[in-house]
């Protein structure tokens, strides 16, 4: 029998950041479709939509009406998942139904007053403001004693359940530190007890000599596919110095963050040439008051899609039961994004 | 300041299952929405379609062709996920780079020869030999020495990602165990050392004294909306009996494990008047030669829908990058669930 081949057989992969496994089946790429069709999205939008809740000006729920705002807008979500004034209390019953208030604040971040853009179409300074007011809100969130852990994401595309099109995050914290960077915490705290370095640095020096999944470099950030990626053109963007947190970074560093996004949202945005949906995210040290030096700042890029524009990853029956499942390997996807162009495909046309 | 109240506050439930905590924002259901619309699927589709390659007499990829079966027919994966004659082998560099071989078997079941049915369309004996063949394949497949664990399941409807809608489930039986199940084994086998009995009996006597969240009970079965619940209509059917696996239902047992199943997907289509998608499994004893006597059997369902026929729940941002989210409680849903006609919609409409 031929030697084990990850392009080529079944097999599992280590994801040393969760201390969970995914399965991965290289040769079911071939596999034909006739299921589900997703709809391309409405390519030109105008640059200010009397209808839209979060445009400069315009009135939002419950009549609070935005400013006109010239770069970012930061507000509390009319709709909050968390709730900042929940009375403290639990459910016990037999230790089989626990329940427990869960108290913190939910807030929407606008990127651009232009309703028609998104991050790849943003000029780097605009780019470098929204990390600007991500330093500021892990900052003002992570100080409050109410906040033990600050979630800084973005929805984008109505397939990853975005509900307006105006280029817009979210920030979600709260009192407890939330499953997945809990696990990370764990699992970034044993690798530094035994080696005595963050384990996120190891990786991507590897990552580094290897090449083979780097998408992207510039002096302070890489972007990659990481070893043990679960979605089709899942990526995580890193910075090569150890920091703990966003607010860690020097302004040399915050531009180089900016950077490194320009650069991977264009290249996503050029592999089907549609506005490439994704479910993006900070992950960094909890605000809980420990110092957690072990903890290295990262982003997560989650994207959906798996063959073209309208053929998308599910993660259903398999990977809802029993395990995550991928269908094609992170170097192949790493290679295809590597080879991009990283001028926008919208300004190519024009 | 009001009391904790679960009805009204954000809060965390826990899992005794997988000893991991969900968030519940349950005022957070009137908020508008404005994003993805599922589109219907067609209601009536002929008893025979040529084209299906599911369909008894008809060819499959690789030109094979389905017998003329009469119940139910199962075959292996023309694309299977899993492959059998994997070589063994295993990457491992500096612990951070890790993959190792994975073989196994995927199957796909067809529940019935009709294209246009589906379970809660079947009569009760057709149900029934569903279940008796999952018995069959849990105990050929698991009494193989290269299979540890055998995943039964089935995708329902587009948006889970099933690609024909001829009535089928799945199977992908492998050497490991993934990652939820043992999670699940865990969990129990704790719960069983501690307590001497089986986590999810107490648990089903706790939910049949308190009947807030049991939608259907019979004589040997109980459907219930999980105190735990992530999906919107999210439910738990589970034995009133302890027992490790599947094989171990009487006759009696399997009857009523049917007719449980009929009850449920009849409500389920009932509720939003829709075929109603989504993604279920069984879960059970590992088949890796150990007596896991703190096993329940049980089989979850985890369907997407939250508020009409068009309007999904999205595990997205926060949910994939911190926490699982609901926005019901699961007692409400399992209020709606509960109060919904045993009568099919479409037979109504005759
Ligand atoms: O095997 P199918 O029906 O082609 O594929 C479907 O179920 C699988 C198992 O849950 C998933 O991995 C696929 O993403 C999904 O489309
Ligand atoms: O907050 P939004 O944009 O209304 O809602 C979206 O993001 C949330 C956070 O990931 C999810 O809980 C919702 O399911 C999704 O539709």
């Amino acid at each position: 029998m031929a030697a084990f081949d990850t392009t080529e057989h079944s097999h599992r992969r280590y994801n040393p950041l969760t201390g969970e496994w995914i399965l991965v089946s290289p040769h079911r790429s071939k596999r034909p479709w006739q299921g589900q069709q997703e709809e391309p999205e409405a390519e030109t939008r105008p640059a200010y939509d009397p209808t839209c809740y979060l445009c400069p000006g315009n009135t939002r729920a419950g009549g609070i009406v935005n400013p006109s705002y010239e770069s970012t807008f930061v507000f509390d979500n009319d709709f909050a998942a968390l709730q900042a004034d929940v009375p403290a209390g639990t459910v016990n019953v037999n230790g089989l139904l626990r329940a427990e208030a869960e108290s913190g604040v939910a807030r929407v971040i606008c990127f651009s007053p232009r309703h028609d853009l998104t991050l790849p179409e943003m000029e780097p300074a605009a780019i470098r403001r929204v990390v600007d007011v991500w330093v500021e809100q892990y900052q003002e969130l992570g100080a409050r004693a109410d906040i033990n852990y600050v979630q800084i994401f973005e929805n984008k595309g109505f397939m990853m359940g975005c509900s307006n099109p105006h280029p817009h995050g979210q920030i979600w914290a709260q009192r407890t530190v939330p499953a997945d960077p809990a696990k990370e915490t764990v699992q970034q705290a044993a690798y530094f007890q035994e080696h005595g370095r963050s384990l996120l640095l190891d990786y991507v020096e590897l990552e580094l000599k290897e090449q083979t999944r780097v998408v992207y470099q510039n002096e302070h950030f890489v972007t990659l596919v990481p070893f043990w990626a679960v979605w089709p053109f899942e990526t995580l963007l890193l910075p090569r110095r150890h920091v703990t947190s966003i607010e860690q970074l020097t302004d040399a560093e915050r531009d180089s963050f900016a950077a490194a996004l320009r650069d991977l949202t264009i290249r996503y945005d050029n592999l089907f040439q549609i506005s490439f949906p994704y479910s993006a995210g900070l992950h960094q040290r909890p605000t809980d008051g420990q110092a957690h030096e072990s903890w290295h700042l990262h982003m997560h890029f989650f994207p959906p899609l798996l063959r073209s524009a309208s053929v998308r990853k599910f993660m259903v029956g398999y990977e809802m039961l029993a395990n995550p499942q991928r269908d094609i390997t992170p170097e192949w996807a790493a290679e295809r994004l590597r080879s991009l162009t990283t001028v926008h495909y919208k300004q190519t046309a024009q």
